[in-house]
């Protein structure tokens, strides 16, 4: 598309937007607020908002005990599957439970223990570091007889790289795991080829899905990825710290048992035995009681996404990306800012990043005096999240204007050099 | 006290209870439901059902992401410390977060790791199946060098075998972990005695607190215990599946390290370092982001647990309980029902049991017709949990009438003897 720079071309990308009205589905409580940080924490549904209240009243005070019986304890059953049908695959192979630290940990364990003659882990350093701390726990809890290989060298990197990759994975290897879309620069590895080759050498692939469920195409089965975890607060608009999800593909999972035993993941949890029996399907992941009101007003979150459907999010997606980063190039790049993505969108989530020497005090000047929430990330990431259900295209061009002001305006000079982010 | 079994002495006793105006801070929208399962899931606070909507709304509806930077991230550490004050431990040595099971793992992880040499883990078949669970998952994922001791016999056992408990803790014991009040038979240690035992032999000692927590005494430092730890939606009343707490003694920190390891135990989770450095204190126990809503919910139903102070809940519990066993030994016992808790009231949490060959049927009968809500436990106990802010002496009379009029009118028979119950 030929794009230019003008508020009205904006305004004209809202009108012919097939999924404009679903940014009506969202509370925005402050219509000046630009809010590019939707790849931390997705905005509120009206439905979350009626569900929690629902639950809250209605089940939890009134129904009481009996809510379980009713839609709780199915709950995390039913939403694994929801969310599923956004990441390729079919019902009974996802759980939603947990945090995505607790099922990298459950799933990485179980498929160490499918490989057992087997020590070497191989991840790349473009991992979000939480998912390569709970490797070195894991590791170091079994006494150490795994390695873990981390691919790529320096902090800045934006695309892996896939010849070192495929040199590290080897008949020694038992576990390849990686952000499908890594958190910095938002690259997006190509599963299927990617999990091909770790099969060829008979390794197991597990898929971190955070940055990428409801915003990029994610095919688990059409690729054979064996797991996959990912969180639900971000694109999958779930809520604060809403639970996560873990996927097991079918054929491995009479195969495979979590090292976290709960009862939720019995076979028989209410004769309440004294063995544990694993449940036949991926429900063995599941460990104890799951928070039912953050659980449910994030099930309510999916809904509009399930309607919408991966093809036309990812088409609105791209759109907003290629857009943003045309504005970009336009009247940021005289200002000193490099695009910190790749430029292909094939090989792009659904954030941007644009780094600057000064992005951290951008980033604070943009949050306290201009009313954009953008993220930063280290060393000099300023991180665009692009949600597209409700980002519109206005909402980008009034972005980009105001980081072009508080760069031409040098506003962030009076900001201290030093590091208070958050997620 | 002289109890008498009429409704005006439940009624008089209601009017001398100095905690009767704390139920007016709960939701009761069935005053006609006697609800006695509070020990499976805690009655809903006007101040939860007031908290969720403004956290909803307010917070994560406007705030956004920022809500990490106001109240969010601290969450986990501040009402870690609130409970630590309901059973006997100072600020700095507990967290809330993730499921029992989840915290059970961990821990029971990081004392085996302490105890590099030792192989025996003790623990008893009065303790809750996932707590047994747990232990033969972290076994197995071990490599089974490990072997699991559990003291009892029967099922229907109401009081452990503490000789046979003792005679178990050798100087090969890494770890002894009990639930402190027992799920069944509402059994509870001697916690100090118990933990001294197991420290004379050189075992740490970690203790689930899931049934004690808000309903018994607890005095984690006094005792000395290790670690601990329990639930927040029974006796604290914080919402179906609210997060768990894990306690860690002051002494030990420092020289234990979580398996899982996630970024929120991480020393500087914000500066997204390639290498996993524990946080300096009990911190280090925390996995991934945690589910607000529930969390923030539960919150705000520790404030009349503290107003109250545990020494004003037991009191009120014990007189529930005497009350309860009183109207059941004359009313009950002649309908063919045992207790099956212990008699004295020290060895007692605040749930009682009442064994009856017919006791799944009457649980069904007392819900489905009678609008009381016990619950029922393998093989024949009918379960009924007294929690001291809002179970009224005029509820535990109408609950125990029930009771007597389904066995004295056999309406029980027209259930099939089956299992369907839930939590």
């Amino acid at each position: 598309m030929n794009f230019n720079s003008s508020r009205s071309f904006a305004e004209e990308l809202d009108t012919s937007d097939p999924l404009a009205s679903y940014r009506t589905r969202f509370v925005i409580s402050d219509p000046n607020l630009v809010y590019l940080d939707g790849n931390s924490l997705g905005r509120m549904t009206h439905a979350s908002l009626e569900r929690v209240r629902q639950v809250a009243e209605k089940e939890w005070g009134t129904d009481l005990i009996r809510g379980w019986n009713e839609n709780w304890w199915e709950a995390p059953v039913r939403i694994g599957d929801k969310i599923a049908r956004l990441v390729g695959a079919a019902p009974g192979q996802m759980v939603a439970c947990d945090t995505v630290s607790v099922n990298l940990f459950k799933l990485a364990a179980a498929a160490l223990a499918l490989r057992p003659g087997r020590t070497r882990i191989v991840t790349d350093l473009l991992n979000f570091p939480s998912d390569l701390y709970i490797l070195q726990g894991l590791v170091n809890s079994l006494g150490n007889r795994h390695t873990i290989l981390r691919i790529g060298s320096t902090d800045g990197d934006i695309t892996p790289d896939l010849d070192a990759l495929a040199a590290a994975i080897d008949d020694n290897t038992a576990l390849l795991t990686l952000s499908h879309v890594t958190f910095k620069s938002g690259y997006l590895y190509e599963m299927g080829e990617i999990t091909e080759l770790a099969h060829r050498h008979g390794a197991l692939v597990l898929w971190d899905l955070s940055h990428s469920a409801g915003a990029a195409p994610v095919a688990l089965e059409t690729c054979n990825a064996d797991f996959a975890i990912g969180c639900t607060y971000k694109y999958l608009n779930g809520g604060p710290g809403a639970p996560a999800f873990i996927f097991v593909r079918k054929e491995l999972q009479q195969q495979v048992v979590s090292p976290i035993c709960g009862w939720w993941g019995q076979n028989a949890p209410f004769a309440f035995g004294l063995d544990y029996t694993p449940a036949p399907g991926v429900a063995r992941f599941l460990t104890g009681s799951q928070p039912i009101l953050s659980m449910l007003a994030m099930e309510a979150a999916l809904d509009p996404l399930l309607e919408v459907g991966m093809a036309s999010l990812r088409e609105k997606s791209l759109l907003l990306s290629e857009y943003l980063i045309f504005l970009s190039d336009t009247l940021l790049t005289p200002l000193g800012f490099l695009l910190g993505s790749p430029r292909n969108p094939e090989r792009r989530g659904s954030h941007i990043s644009l780094r600057h020497p000064e992005g951290y005090r951008i980033n604070r000047a943009l949050i306290e005096e201009m009313n954009v929430l953008p993220d930063f990330r280290e060393p000099d990431n300023l991180r665009l999240g692009l949600t597209p259900l409700y980002t519109s295209f206005a909402e980008v061009w009034e972005g980009v204007e105001r980081i072009r002001q508080a760069v031409a305006e040098r506003r962030y000079e009076k900001y201290p050099a030093q590091r208070l982010t958050v997620t």
